[in-house]
This record gives C-alpha cells, structure tokens and sequence, in this order.
C-alpha cells in the first residue's frame, strides 16, 4: 500500500468513501467489544479453577511452623507464600511482606503512608509545600491517578526501546529535592511492553537523588508474564543491584498473582530493603492485624513452587499468545506501509501500544466505540489524562475472544484509517 | 470471705505464705497460657470448615447479576454480600461498601484519607496544628493506637454501665473544633461487654459537634456475637437514629466476619449515609480496583442468609458460653467479699473487664506472666497505654481450652489477692 501522505486529495477521498461504506456495515452488526482494561478472559480464568479444590473441610490450614491459617496473626505473610512469591519476584523471602489482593493497594498505602509519616523518618510529604514524581510516559493510568490524588505533580518523562529516557532521570532527580518517585513497570511495559534494558536498569540502580526520600516505585506486574517460551525479556534484579550500587534502600519492588491466578483474589506483595521493610512494618501493624492467609495457603497449595506457577504461566501464554499474533497480524495487513500509525510488538505482559498520527487517538477511539468498540480511553496513558501528542492509543488484547478479537482490530483499523485520512485532508486544506 | 481491708497485718501476712507457697505450686506447673488477645480458639474455627467446601471447580462462581467474582472489578462489593452484610449491621445494603479481611483496616483507612483529604470536603487534618479524638475508656487498644498513630491527641472519657459518660461526650463536642471523632465499640464493648443504653444511642445522634468532620466511629464489632439466646442485649441502629435525628452523615459504622467465619479471612465492612459512601468511593476508587469477590462469595454461599449467620452463631456461643462462665464463677468464687476488685458479666462479645484496687494492675499482670499465664498488658485499654488508676485489666477467655482457662482463672485470682495483700500491706506501712 501507498503511504497516505503520497496520496492525491482525490485518491483520499474516494478511498473516504468506500471506508465509510464498511464503517457503516460494523455499525449494523450491533457490536459489543471492550478492550478498554488488562482484563483476563473468562479462559484464563478457568485455567485457575483448580485453586477452589486444593482446601477443603479435611485439609489441615496449618503452615509448617504450625501457625493456623484460620485465626489472626502473622503481619507478614505466610512462611510458604513469601517464599513463592519472593521466587517469582527474584529476591529473598526475608524481603518482602505479603499484603491483600491488590498491589495497586499496596502502592497507593506506600504513598500515602509517606505523605502522613514520610519515608524511613523523613519529613511526612503532606508538610512539604511540594512533592513531585516522575512519570515515564506512556504509563499506567491507575499510578497516575494515585499520585494525582495526592496532589502530587507529574513531570512526564519519555520513554524509549530501552525504559525511560535516562539522562532525564539522572538530571532531575539530582537537581530537584521534591522529586520522590518515580513510577516504573520495568518489564512488558505498560501500555507499550518494553522491558528496561540492562544499562537502564543499572543507570536506575545508581541515580543519585537530592532527595533521601526518593523511590524508585518498580511495579514488575508482568515480571513472569511471557508470551513465549523461549524469546523472553530480561530483566535485572533491581534490589540487587541497588545493593551493589550502594543504594539499598531506593526501591521499593511491587508484585501480584492477580495475573497469575485470580484477578479479584490474587496476593499482593512489596519486597524491599530491611531498612525499608522496617519502616513499612511500623505502620502496617497499626493499620491491620493481618491479611487473608487462606487466601496465601490456597496460594501455595495450588502452585507449590515457583515452577508449578511458572507451568501454570504456560498456559495463560498459550490463550494470550494467539490474541497479541492477531492484534500485530492485523495491524500489518491492515495499516503496514500506510505511514498513519506505529505500534509495538511485546514479548510479553498485557498490552501493545499505538501511536496513531498526532492528533488522532481521541477522534479514533470515539469512533470505535460508536461502532461498540471500547478501548482504553485516548489520554489515559499519560498523567492528568492527557497526552500531548494526542497519538497514544493502549491495546488491550486479553479480554475478548479471539474471534471478537480479530473483529474489534479490523474495526479499530478502520478507524484508524477513516480518522487519518480525514486529519491528512484537514491539513491539506 | 471478710474483706481484706478489714484483716488485720498479722491475718494478712499469714495469708500472704499461704498464698505464695500457691503460686509456687502453680510455678511448678510450667503452665504457657494465652489469654492476652480475642482470638477465637481452635474449635471454634472448625465450626467455619464448611467454608472451604463451599466453592469447587464444579461451581460457578458467577454473582445472580452475572459478575464473575474472579475477575476485576466491582469497588463496593457484590449484591449478594451488601445484603448479608447489611442484615448483619442492620441498615440497607445500598449504604454499605465491602472491603477486605479486617474492619481495622478500614478504620485506618477511614482515618488516613481523613488525614489527607479531610471529611466530605473539609480541610485535611494533616492541614490542622490540632486534631483530637475522643476515647471512651476502658476501650480497645488498636483504636487507640491508629489515632496516636497519626498523631490525634486523645481524650479519655470515662464509661458507664450505659455507655460513655454523655454529658461529657456533649460538652466536649460542643466546644472544641478540634474534636474530629470518637471511638466507639458500643454492643458488648471491649474490654467491659457493655451495650450502650437506647439514651445513650439517642444522645449520639443528636450531638451538636462545632466541627462539621466530627465523625462517630461506631466499631460494632460484637452485633450478632451473643452468649444467650434469649438474654441478649439490645442496639438502637445509629445511622438511622442519626437520620431521625437530622444529623445522618455524623457517623461510620464498621463490621466485619472476623469472629463468626475465619479471623484471618472473613469480610469486612463500612456502613454510613450516601453523601459519606460518595466520598469513600472517590478515594476506594484510587486505591483499589476491588476486594475479594472470591471470599465475598464464598460467605454469602456458606452462610446463605442473615438467618444462616445467626444459626452460626449459635455455635460459637454455645463454645463461649462455658468459658465466660467459667471467669465470672472463678472470680466469684475466689474474689467475692474480698473487696480487692470488681468484673463485669457481659452477655456478649470477647471479653469480661478487671478492675483491681488502684496501682495493682500492672504488678498483677506480671505476675501472672512470670507464673506463665499472659495477659492483656494492663494500660493496654488505655489511650497511649495509661491507665490513671494502674487498675484495669482485660480478660480474655475466648482462646484457651476451658480445662486451661479454668486454671489461668485461679492463677489470675491467685495474683491478684497476693499483689492486692501487698498493696494493703504497703498502705499499712
């Protein structure tokens, strides 16, 4: 295919046309397709089923140290469940809590236990006249929102193939002391599914920020979330490196099973240092009791180890990997060579990324969901909602069916194409 | 018995080697009893097993309104569980939201947004040079330790046999802007098993607090936890006396299933008017994408009904019952007449409460400690672990098996007549 931009007024218009006769026929099909979350299906959610079974009235809900699961206690987590989820977060058991279902709680509980209480005897932010954290972009909308609701200021920052943009990182944070955080999702980015390369990683790992209270809030949601078998992304361990940096208690390591098992009764975990888990405990000891640690045993039971869930992470690839191949397959054959739209091609995690022509993900994304098409709201990737460019668009392949699938990324094509010929004509006028 | 105060030196001293040459005796036993926290004991857990049978692989786990409970979604709780819960508390199931595993944790959070963002639009209290609380006391120690967490001054307001002293709670509320909340355990408190008389309720209600973010924090931990079928002490609902009484958004009212499911994994609950849930939920909506559905379900199909909870219930009284007994009759038949203390009879609820002589509190829990029996740390009922009288001492009989806690009972009176002995003897001096 010609790139548009090479196309004739006339040679668009009369491709306008026929584009709008097949708009028109999806519209009479009385769709209803939403791509808009990083939902699993209900086939993913089936492979799980086999976590209801494994307690039952005659299983004994004793760990091995003899603590009932049934009654109160343990802060911490489990014995068994630290040591699986610190396996599929690669750090040692001794350095992570394990929390609810929801991740997502767990970082918003880290904000704002630092505005209220500051971080490991810091001043609480809610005092300081300016708190700041920096947001590779695009990014995840539900980080933004949290920092957004603290009344946090967002200073985007781009990323590139290899993670954020680096030398941006380095210079704010050692110019500027409100500066303390900054939201990553180091591996199958979302929404672009990159994975932060090494030198990234290790430039991550030895910033060196005014502020002693700055984190680095590495959000590995999709660190066992592969796609293939064998082309797998890697990434570094940032807790280690951050020791060997001399920066131990930089991080703070974010993780969840709500991808693993169930989305709405997962476990949750933060892995940091000592000194930061110190810090951590001090609060959470006033705030609860204890999690659910049935919910943890059931955990353990069901997978065992870190290879039974590694096993089980097979078959969540087998049902992804068929939806991200028709999503790339469709977006070649449809928008290769027309120059009105790139878009990335993850190894791994629950998204792929879209950049249409500047100025064209809101008009695209509205006209999609005329024809009952859903997608991630244009905007959503960047803070405040908005996008500067108004070109990133998030592709959430999981949710619907394959076939519903492949029908939503022809629509979604479509539109891309009726949207970009109408912004090229504009700019022609 | 013939009081103590009214022996003589020498009686005393001669009771006081009969005594010790006791406690040696008890010593020997290398006796290792809990009665420290209201954990419910093992056997009442086995009540709950059929918990874990309830959701198989076999089963749907899909909501009468089609949600599937596995995957995301849903912030304030299924239909199902807002209609068990709500019977449980009383109140429409449109007026409350479903969270997690533990009511303290809503409690915190509860506080911690108040901090942060304030009460439906008021200043964060983080913004304020003073925030207060009013605490009823003797009251329940993780209450006490959130807001001192947070750095809210405490204000002890004494209890009565129906309820906080009122006239107090009025005047205090009326003059002081600084006054955000109070805590309340109001049906079989902790530590005392008092319910708050129907005057007391309506007093509530009708409090005129200069701050308009005055909340009560009304914890109805103990609603359906009766020993009695037919003796069970009476609540009048708040928020609807609060509605009637024109001031519906003056209260939060908490729940959870921690003592009739499992303690490390029940559900827990908030109640409270709409304009309170609308600024709840712009906040849950930040920090969570929703609670455990799983469990959510799997207590509505567990215990079907308010009728089926109730029936439950039962059991765990009938598993009660003998031990509250068993203290009041232990401490009637060692302590009665000798004028060294007073308990209450509560007919509900985890706990019975000790009011030793002055200044003999602490000495007599470590005695008890050092005999092998913990208890609650005497203060503990306290805010910031004062007791101004040192003579308030928490009995909690719900854990030990009842031949165990037969035995810590009589070390318990034991303790308290030595150290009592001393104490007279001291004055004598």
């Amino acid at each position: 295919m010609k790139p548009y931009v090479e196309m004739t007024k006339e040679e668009l218009q009369e491709l306008r046309k026929e584009l709008s006769a097949q708009y028109k026929e999806f519209q009479g099909r009385d769709l209803k397709l939403d791509m808009s979350r990083g939902k699993p299906s209900a086939e993913q959610l089936d492979i799980s089923m086999g976590m209801m079974d494994v307690l039952s009235s005659n299983d004994d809900l004793t760990c091995d140290d003899g603590t009932d699961c049934r009654n109160y206690g343990v802060l911490d987590g489990i014995k068994e469940a630290k040591e699986l989820l610190a396996d599929m977060m690669e750090v040692a058991p001794d350095h992570i809590i394990i929390y609810g279902n929801s991740s997502l709680n767990v970082m918003y509980d880290t904000v704002s236990r630092s505005m209220t209480h500051g971080v490991m005897g810091s001043t609480p932010w809610c005092k300081l006249d300016k708190v700041k954290f920096l947001c590779p972009v695009p990014g995840y909308d539900r980080h933004f929102s949290i920092t957004e609701y603290f009344g946090i200021e967002m200073i985007n920052v781009p990323m590139t193939p290899t993670g954020p943009d680096m030398d941006l990182v380095e210079q704010l944070v050692a110019a500027d002391d409100s500066i303390k955080g900054i939201w990553c999702v180091p591996k199958y980015s979302n929404p672009q599914g990159i994975s932060y390369s090494d030198e990234t990683v290790r430039r991550f790992a030895r910033l060196k920020p005014v502020a002693s209270d700055f984190r680095i809030y590495w959000d590995n949601a999709y660190t066992i979330h592969h796609l293939y078998d064998n082309e797998q992304d890697h990434l570094i361990e940032i807790l280690a490196e951050c020791k060997r940096a001399g920066n131990p208690d930089m991080v703070y390591k974010f993780a969840s099973t709500s991808k693993v098992s169930f989305p709405g009764s997962g476990i949750a975990a933060i892995a940091a240092s000592e000194n930061n888990l110190t810090d951590i405990m001090k609060q959470l000891k006033i705030q609860t009791i204890g999690h659910d640690k049935v919910n943890q045993l059931r955990h353990v039971r069901f997978f065992g180890d870190i290879h039974g869930m590694v096993e089980h992470m097979r078959k969540h690839a087998d049902i992804m990997r068929p939806k991200f191949e028709a999503v790339i397959e469709t977006l070649e054959k449809e928008l290769g060579g027309l120059e009105v739209g790139e878009w990335t091609c993850p190894k791994g995690g629950y998204f792929i990324s879209f950049d249409s022509l500047d100025g064209c993900a809101k008009t695209i994304v509205a006209k999609c969901k005329k024809a009952g098409l859903v997608m991630t709201g244009a905007g959503a990737t960047y803070p405040y909602g908005k996008d500067p460019h108004d070109s990133n668009i998030r592709i959430a392949p999981s949710y619907p069916t394959l076939p519903d699938l492949k029908q939503a990324m022809e629509l979604f094509a479509l539109c891309v194409k009726i949207v970009s010929i109408d912004h090229i004509l504009s700019e022609m006028a």
